[in-house]
This record gives C-alpha cells, structure tokens and sequence, in this order.
C-alpha cells in the first residue's frame, strides 16, 4: 500500500479542531470524506499536530496509505476537487509519495507555530477569526526580551492545560521571537513539540508583559514557579497558525 | 449638524455591496444601524466607492451628519461597539469631525484599489473568497508591461459593464501596477474615479496576458476597440480591495 504525505492549509474557523469527532465538523473527517469520494476508501489520516477548535494551518503534515497506487499529483488534483465540492476551508498544498515508515506526527523533530495579533484600536473585519484583537499598544520589543527567558529545556507546567495528556511537563522550546510589523504583533514558536495550548498559554503570558503589566521577571517567577494558576491570560485560538513540520530526512520522492 | 469622516474596513464575502438594497445585507445598512443603536438617529452616509457585492476595502471612506456633537473617539468606540454586537465584518478604523463641505464621494480626487490572485495550482483555504484563485502559472512581469498600456486618458468602453451608469466612458488611469510576491500576483490601479467593473474587466484581460493568450498589443487594440465584447474575462469580485481614497486638502480636525 503506497503511503502518502499530503501538506494542508485551512481555515480553523470552519472546524472543531483537527481531531474527528462525533458531531462536529472536524479537519481530519472533511479530508478522509475527500479520500473516500475519489478512492471509495474509508482511510484514518495522521497529523503532525492535532490543532484545537479555531486554530488554522498554513503547513500542517499528514499521511495516508491509500490501497491503489495513485500518481502523487492525481491525489492532490482530487482532493482539492472534491474539498472545493464539499465547500471545505481546506487546500492541499501537495501531495507526495514517501517511505513506509514516514508518520507524519511521530517522524517529525520540529513543529513551528506563528501567532498573529492585531494590535489597533479598530476590531478586525478583514481578519476576523485570524488574529486576536488587542486595542492597547504592546511593547513588541519588551515581550521579545521577555520571551528569550523561555526559550531552553524547562517545566512547562505553567504554560500547560489541564487537559494536557503528555507523559511530561517537560519540554525544549528552541524559539519564541517577537516582531511588529506595522498593527502586527506576530510571535514565531519553534520546538520539537509542545504541551497542550502551550504556545497560547505563552502568548497570554507575553501579551501581559507587552501591556506593561509584567516584567521579564515576572514571567521568569511564573515558568519557575510551574504551577498553573501563575500563568497569564491563555489567549485565543483565533491568532494561531501551524506553518511549518519538520522531518529529519526530506520525504523522499519514490 | 457636524460632520463625521469615517474610514472603514469590510470583508466583502458577507455583504451584497456597499450600497443599501430592500432585503440583503449590505456595508451602508450595517453602519447605519449600528450609528442609529446609539444615536437614535436614522441617518444616511455617503461612501467614496460603491463596492459592489463580495468587493473587499480596508480604506472605504464615508460621511455623516449627526444632530449632536459627539466626540469623534466616542462616535469610533460606540459604532465599532455596535458594529461587534451585530456580528457585523465591518471596522470603523478612524473616525474625525470635518468641515461641512467634506464629501466623501464628490471631494475625493483619486481611488486606489489594490487586485489579489493567489497563483498556485492548490485552491485557497485561508484565503478563500479574499482572492482569485487561478492555478496557471501567470508572468507578472508580461502583466505589468502590458499595463502600462492602459495608462492615461482612454475611452475605456472596453472595460465598462453594461450596466455602468457613468455619463462618459473616458476616464484617466494614473497607476496599473502588477508585481509578485510568492503565490501572489498583486495589481495595484488608482485613478481619480473608475467606470463600473473598470478595474475586474482590466484584471481580467491583464490575466489572459499573464498567462500567454494575449500579447501586449493584443490587450492594446482590445482597448481601442472600445468594444464591450473584447474585454477579457471580468475578474471575480472576492480578490478586490478598495485601499484608500485621496481629498484635495488633508481633512482637517476642527
């Protein structure tokens, strides 16, 4: 059985998350409903990051084996013919045939997420449901110098939901950059993985230093403390983006 | 009665156009309801360019008279306050007190529209009724020299819907430029005023040039046929933009 990785964007807005569930529409079941429409398969599809209600993908990375040996370039023509059918917020942005042992979420060494907020007093009409609407002025480069203090191997139990369901709190965050650009305020997050609604529970903690509401040290006490209830404001889905997995070796083309 | 200018942004999947209509939804009736939940008033605006439906802006401009004298951050805060309660997708992003003899539609001395296709052979998901979607590889480079064909003082019936009410078919293109970035062919065109679907009928033709179907000359004597039947095809409303709207004098703040 051929196995293909297929590299998605859609629209959080439209989905329950990436997860199938029961009855809600989800990212994963409006791709398998795609694959079961061209293929007559019934197929489970695996992400690289199973992203919660809201959150939207520029890069996101699964894979499926399909049992016909299909052209790469066939499966991504009808996928997004039968996604656009469906009138799905979702695109294959390619579609490639890998190794048998490529998984799309246990293959991959790094996940890079990016967080947009918008940062004016006018509430977005254009980016509606694509960023976080925050009316006072931050200080983009006080959270960036805040911000480096986290970067390292660390408990990130502050920074982790309750829901969490991995192993450990412990986790390397390798980047977490700042940068304004013009009513921007876009946070770049790279690790090999992370907690559960860590990258938000960071972001509402940054966005309280960028209001002047908390020092460097502030957020330095509230990673070390580890403990929950110190973390800031969890911001929402809205603002966050999967752009980009990483693999060890270049998926190649077979 | 003082005069209010208000800049205005809206994300045209939502609406049936700028102007108010007996039973769809439109950017006028929007914020002028949103203005009559605090005012009390029934008022009626006037904007520089009347959007058709799905026609996106992030520099509409508009004006009204209200019978108090409002502060103008007050008058931003409640109608966005409002606009937000409706569920509307329309921001007022700056709002100021202006002379009596401001009109947004008859003192506007240019208009610039920004055009948006995303070039890739992946539909959008993200930015799905915000852009053109069109898959063949398009030479921007071939667009933006043939473009400058279409500068000046033209009959321009080529590219003028039937159903354009304007009394002359002649108007002055100032800018048509088209450049790329990444998946993105951007077509920038400003003039002091455009004919109806002036700028989708040149998008359009200019696309048949990206893509090979026709050369520069070819999209010239298109032109000088001032012929309705040989405009290319008219651009989809969902990748256009009204940017920003020139005044003579800067509005001054009384």
């Amino acid at each position: 059985m051929p196995r293909y990785r297929l590299d998605i964007e859609y629209d959080g807005r439209f989905y329950a998350g990436w997860q199938r569930q029961a009855d809600l529409p989800t990212v994963q079941e409006a791709i398998e409903k795609a694959i079961l429409a061209f293929t007559g398969e019934t197929v489970t599809i695996r992400g690289a990051g199973r992203t919660d209600a809201g959150v939207h993908a520029t890069g996101q990375v699964a894979h499926v084996d399909l049992g016909r040996d299909w052209r790469a370039d066939k499966v991504q023509g009808a996928l997004n013919a039968h996604l656009s059918l469906a009138g799905e917020y979702v695109s294959a942005l390619a579609v490639e045939k890998v190794a048998d042992d490529f998984d799309a979420r246990f293959s991959a060494t790094a996940r890079h997420y990016l967080y947009v907020i918008l940062n004016r007093r006018a509430p977005a009409a254009l980016l509606r449901g694509n960023v976080w609407h925050v009316p006072r002025r931050l200080d983009a480069d006080a959270m960036h110098a805040a911000a480096q203090r986290l970067l390292g191997r660390h408990d990130f139990t502050t920074f982790r939901s309750v829901q969490c369901q991995s192993d450990s709190p412990v986790k390397t965050l390798d980047r977490l950059d700042v940068t304004r650009a013009g009513d921007l305020v876009e946070i770049r997050a790279s690790a090999r993985s992370f907690l559960h609604n860590q990258v938000r529970s960071m972001v509402g903690s940054l966005k309280r230093v960028g209001d002047g509401g908390w020092s460097g040290d502030d957020l330095e006490a509230a990673l070390k403390a580890a403990n929950r209830a110190r973390c800031g404001q969890v911001a929402p889905a809205d603002g966050l983006y999967l752009v980009k997995v990483d693999y060890r070796d270049a998926t190649p083309n077979l």
